[in-house]
């Protein structure tokens, strides 16, 4: 963690969720910001935000609240930060960095392009911190959510210096609350995310969905034998219902290609299956313990001494 | 756990691995036995039982090994248990109990029935005891394995007082471990197993795999975001690929059934994503958290406050 001091005097966040708030929290504690103001549609989470004490000033008026703003971070859901950037195009000042927290971006990157003379002046970073609980609201953020965790930014393509500068300074905002930053082109960034989240996610709902509609198997013995394998698919497919909506309907393209492939690949399993083709199954299985040992080795999981118990023989 | 005192006088384990190991350990600990029998194919394997002081009698003559003994576990790989049976079925003395503890059981019922005659004054209960490690070999096994995991048994059908009494003493082994103990029709076991373990690690080696595929995605890549979901697929998919070759082969018929459901079920989430239908995509991300709700009340595992740090927002 680097302590870089104040690098936006008047912080805006828009949306007070789990997002918005942590990321309040966060830069107030590695006093990366001075004044902080929310903007906020709901007049029950404004209320909570200045009860909280969370911000020198809070509104529900979009233009007001980003006027002054050397940063303004949009953090409201994926699917509303259309409107969001349309609200606030032309009361931004110049010089300003505008950024996000979408979990898609190539939507986010055409909402803010379809205001890209408006914004002629504002450093568009669109970004989007890979972390997060299953809490909701102004309460549930803490400033420590960030940390080890991974931020993601897309900015444009630029020769501009002055760009590069703001790129700059917004990583070391992230930074600052223990996060590693990685620059990415935003249609990379769909793709990248529809194979380590999206398509996972869409994987564990529906094969957890299949399971509850069995006429003769019952619900209570999916659950009970539940550790040989199935109970990490329910996990995922307990995460909020409306945000994964978002994403599917946000990032269709690549999730529709990803889903393509792995289709065809489970084609291939089914057929080595059906045809008793032991030598294929085996070649595959074993080729995919590479991936995990890479993850291992990379510190993204210890090598876990216990979890094999559940694993291994069932 | 319970303590019923020396349940078999003499037990033979054959093939002494992880789970052979285990149950002997577990018998010895819990004094379920007397004296101790194995017998294991492989030279090493027997030196090293030997060396451990795990049996009385090890061998590698299995009609020699189950001749006196009261029970008989077949501790070996699923698909060599057919073989195992022929060797044994002429040499089992009357009123001894003949039970495995292979991962699929109509294969095992039928490889039993094959020797229905030799094996008539015998009481065959198939078994599978859901636990297990990544570990392998006689080293490998530990008392504690079965405690607080289940074991299905799967009898035959019955009126016979005695087999009833046999089921009732070999369920009181398996309990002695700390496990506990359900019994079901074999086809039904291989079913359920289907959906709760065969599937979900089919679909893990198939994602793990089409992700290692991408030509734009690098393996770097996937490893580096993996904790928003793809993380929990790569440890399913690092088990141990001779087994679940195995589990397939022998499972083929329960492991179509679900998996043609499951892709049915994928295909229509995927024409909900094409065509933007967010309520039908609401509706069952919504209706798929019962199931982890039921999972986390039955205490199949702890609410987990720290888990959706990884998750819920990605």
């Amino acid at each position: 963690m680097s302590h870089p001091g104040v690098l936006y005097p008047k912080m805006t966040v828009i949306g007070c969720g789990l997002i918005g708030g942590s990321i309040i929290r966060a830069a107030r504690e590695h006093g990366v910001v001075g004044q902080v103001t929310v903007a906020d549609a709901s007049e029950s989470h404004r209320a909570r935000v200045s009860e909280l004490g969370l911000a020198e000033h809070v509104t529900g008026d979009i233009a007001e609240a980003v006027k002054d703003a050397d940063l303004v971070v949009i953090a409201t859901p994926v699917l509303s930060i259309a409107d969001v950037v349309a609200a606030l195009a032309a009361h931004m000042k110049a010089g300003a960095t505008l950024t996000d927290v979408g979990s898609t971006k190539a939507n986010v990157g055409e909402a803010f392009r379809a205001h890209a003379e408006a914004l002629s002046k504002v450093f568009v970073i669109p970004g989007h911190p890979i972390a997060g609980t299953e809490q909701s609201g102004p309460d549930s953020g803490f400033a420590e959510l960030f940390e080890n965790r991974w931020t993601i930014l897309t900015p444009a393509e630029s020769d501009d210096e002055a760009y590069a500068a703001a790129v700059a300074k917004l990583s070391a905002f992230w930074r600052a609350f223990g996060a590693q930053v990685e620059l990415m082109d935003e249609k990379h960034h769909d793709l990248v995310l529809a194979v380590v989240s999206h398509l996972p996610h869409l994987i564990a709902y529906t094969i957890v969905g299949s399971a509850a509609d069995l006429e003769n198997v019952t619900e209570s013995e999916v659950i009970k034998f539940s550790a040989s394998g199935f109970r990490d698919f329910t996990r995922i497919a307990a995460s909020d219902p409306t945000m994964w909506r978002d994403i599917f309907v946000a990032n269709k393209d690549a999730v529709l290609e990803m889903l393509g492939r792995f289709t065809e690949d489970l084609q291939a399993m089914s057929r080595a299956i059906r045809w008793g083709d032991a030598d294929t199954l085996h070649a595959h299985f074993t080729r995919t313990r590479a991936i995990r040992r890479g993850i291992v080795a990379a510190g993204q999981e210890s090598a876990e001494p216990n979890f094999g118990r559940d694993r291994g023989k069932h």
